[in-house]
């Protein structure tokens, strides 16, 4: 398989010198495309070249693209990766978070993958980190742990550039491929929405279970079972809940 | 031995931007001192403060130092690191430079540390340089290696802020418990039994499910919601397949 695809995704950015200061760090660590949902300022500017400095070309190269919605720049993608200061707190299931290493290498095993940053007053919202399929944060002083957008950037493209530079034993390994996780993703939908109490549940249970395998980093063997048994499972709600009024607790 | 303590040393700074930035990076990663060399500005500037957010109460902190000499920020410190996008060519022993993760790692086996960083324009002098002991930088593009200032202190912050921190925010989590855990472990079992279609695929499943359960991590929420998925599916078809004799493909 070719190295990752990185594609970095920023959404209403707010400011010229961290958008600058981002692009160029695009060319430090050699990031395939950078989108941009509805920013705030002119990512053209010569203020935002300024700060870009010796990266300054490339927002001439065509790999800046301008979007309008963060579907749009998550499309073609195969792992979603949105960003965090703000770590779970107990219970709360969508921000739940890995470790920005730790999502780093799980990236690496997906053909291409999207770091998605928030804006720099109010981050993402919790509609965008549930559109993603992992949340990841900066390990950080509890007290403060928010780094300026741009410094956060860095950080994630570094770890990135890492990993995708370095090639371990781990690689060899039969890895399941994305197409195969999206078909035991369907299966996941259907167990959920046949034995969820109510829509957000479904959604919950789905989003966790979907996440589960992914960080996981199952082999095509393992997936293998883990798909033949929500298959199976999922006939038989189905069925058996087509058939007769099932006590569903 | 007590944790290791960070000063960061700047020399020449040259932009209000770049130290706001630093100093705010000091207080996400709990860096103990800022030495300043002969800055080119005003550290306490009020555009210092604006780039520093709330950051800025380390200004007043007593952490800041200014100096007028390298060496008298280096008195008292165990090891110093200074750092360079240039890295060595062969043979310039000088400039032969470890990875920021190397230095890291070393650096915590000292008592204090020192992280030199030099000018935005020229970096440090080959006589800096030569009066650190280690020289450390950060692997990135060969074509555009340099990155802004407070980019390069940020992934040195945080590289060793990793190294210092044996728990990190992400440990304040509520992990899920190994008793829960045990719990759908049972769950599991169960499904298994009832889906596989011999004893070796039954152990096999049963295998990876609990291995994905363990690997991925979950907190007590998120392993809640994966307990009731299976448990509620267990139900269904335990009774289904008592009740009637299901197509079980």
């Amino acid at each position: 398989m070719d190295r990752t695809k990185v594609r970095v995704v920023l959404v209403g950015t707010e400011g010229e010198a961290n958008l600058g200061f981002i692009v160029r760090l695009c060319k430090n660590f050699c990031v395939d495309e950078l989108y941009l949902v509805s920013p705030r300022i002119d990512p053209f500017s010569e203020e935002v070249r300024r700060f870009a400095a010796h990266g300054s070309d490339y927002l001439d190269s065509g790999r800046v693209v301008v979007v309008s919605t963060l579907d749009e720049a998550l499309s073609g993608v195969a792992l979603s990766v949105c960003t965090s200061a703000h770590v779970g707190k107990e219970g709360d299931v969508l921000r739940k978070a890995l470790d920005v290493r730790e999502a780093a290498s799980i990236a690496r095993r997906y053909s291409s993958v999207a770091l998605v940053f928030g804006r720099e007053s109010v981050g993402l919202t919790r509609e965008e980190i549930a559109r993603c399929h992992v949340l990841a944060h900066i390990p950080a002083n509890p007290e403060y742990p928010t780094l300026n957008l741009s410094h956060a950037v860095a950080i994630f493209l570094y770890e990135m550039f890492r990993e995708l530079s370095a090639r371990s034993s781990l690689d060899l390994l039969d890895i399941a491929t994305e197409e195969s996780i999206r078909i035991a993703d369907k299966y996941i939908e259907l167990l959920a929405k046949l034995v969820a109490s109510d829509d957000r549940q479904k959604k919950v249970m789905s989003m966790t279970m979907k996440r589960m395998l992914r960080i996981s980093k199952l082999t095509r063997a393992e997936l293998g079972y883990v798909t033949m048994m929500l298959r199976r499972v999922g006939r038989i709600v189905e069925q058996c809940l087509k058939d007769k009024d099932v006590n569903r607790l």
